[in-house]
């Protein structure tokens, strides 16, 4: 009952506007690991973010005064500081150079996950997808027509953590699973309740892509197989990667 | 250039006093997966710290004043709230019938990691190991006696997260293998200094693991193969799972 985590090389580099569904497919035909219901396709949401036009020039930007300040303050650059302030809905921490804040649906991480790394060109950096999601419910539809097989759909990014060194990934969008593994109620092999009570599941299996992601250069799809998966819960509040956000006023850390 | 999970089914109830090595190595063989250089041995605190005598009997414990007043107003054992505050270095957060606390070389976690769930028998809970890098090291030194192989070794725990739901694991002892993948430095495709610069390998092996020991009942070893790590750090604050707690100075979220 092994889980393996699979490797789909040979995606070309993604452009806006390109049908990442298709060129996905195409990966996963060329690297003949055949796909099976149950299996969870990872995605970088780099290339997400790509395909949907998440793209900004930088030399376009106009960074306002406080951008530029603290820019200044702490040797970055100041356009993509203004960019970060744009995409925040609220700064949680803005310390020791360190940007954390709330972007998307309500992400915590730094920078709001902007990054210059392995942009479309120079000069180019990507933001994250609108709703990460919805491009997973989509990529998921459109997958089903190339390949007839109903995968699970889980876009990720590396972000930082409190209180731990290192990066890791996280589940931004999560599409035909359930989330979390919700055990409240379940007891252990002795009877006892459960003292941990939901597992996030979508992160454990974005961590374990990225394994996967890093091993070789330009790995942006992973197929992982074998894995216990939940059905998608019906109750909206409950889908997705927004339902693995814990709300803030459920949050002792922000 | 598959990564295998490899569940490893058939190890015993642990208690104390057990050497964990031999029957951890006995079920490896009985498990007919072999070994190899390379491959990650993951297990389970509970196991270790059951091993170790890491056993508190609850009837043993008189609470403290603190301990009965905090438990009695959020419905909670006085005894294991009384353990809660004899492993902790500092109160993190006590807020809202939460306790998340400093413990053994500086994690951060609720309930200072003591649990109820799967312990040795009613009445009895389990503490973290005192020093899980140096369980990690000898549990490792054993195997290879066993079986011939220098494995990596992971002890892990499963433990909540600011900002998400769903509690994942995390790596707390380490052996024979980098905790984290730095790559500062280093650049991306198009010759950028990468964004991401240190990766948590040790914590994202513990999730892919998690993933295996939560398909069956009693899984408290797991083989991951395939994964790219890096060698043992020579410098002793860079070796261990202890070298991914970050130091306090450096956090904003403590």
């Amino acid at each position: 009952m092994a889980i393996v985590i699979l490797p789909i090389p040979g995606m070309p580099s993604v452009r806006p506007g390109d049908d990442l569904s298709a060129l996905i497919a195409s990966a996963i035909s060329m690297a003949k690991v055949g796909v099976k219901p149950g299996d969870v396709l990872v995605v970088c949401q780099k290339v997400v973010s790509k395909a949907e036009g998440r793209v900004v020039a930088l030399g376009d930007v106009e960074p306002s005064a406080l951008a530029r300040s603290w820019a200044e303050r702490h040797d970055k650059d100041p356009r993509l500081i203004e960019l970060v302030f744009r995409e925040s809905t609220r700064i949680v921490r803005m310390d020791h150079g360190n940007l954390i804040v709330e972007t998307g649906p309500g992400w915590v991480c730094a920078n709001a996950g902007i990054d210059q790394s392995n942009a479309v060109a120079e000069g180019l950096v990507t933001l994250l997808p609108v709703d990460p999601d919805a491009s997973a419910r989509r990529l998921r539809a459109s997958l089903r027509g190339h390949l007839g097989v109903d995968l699970a759909v889980v876009i990720t990014d590396t972000f930082g953590r409190p209180w731990r060194e290192g990066q890791v990934e996280f589940a931004l969008g999560v599409a035909g699973m359930a989330p979390v593994d919700d055990l409240r109620g379940t007891q252990d092999m002795n009877g006892h309740e459960l003292g941990v009570t939901v597992i996030g599941v979508a992160d454990e299996i974005a961590c374990a892509a990225g394994l996967a992601m890093r091993k070789a250069a330009g790995i942006a799809a992973v197929l992982v197989r074998g894995c216990e998966i939940g059905p998608e819960p019906e109750e909206a509040g409950q889908r997705g990667g927004a339902a693995m956000i814990r709300p803030r006023e459920h949050d002792l850390f922000r």
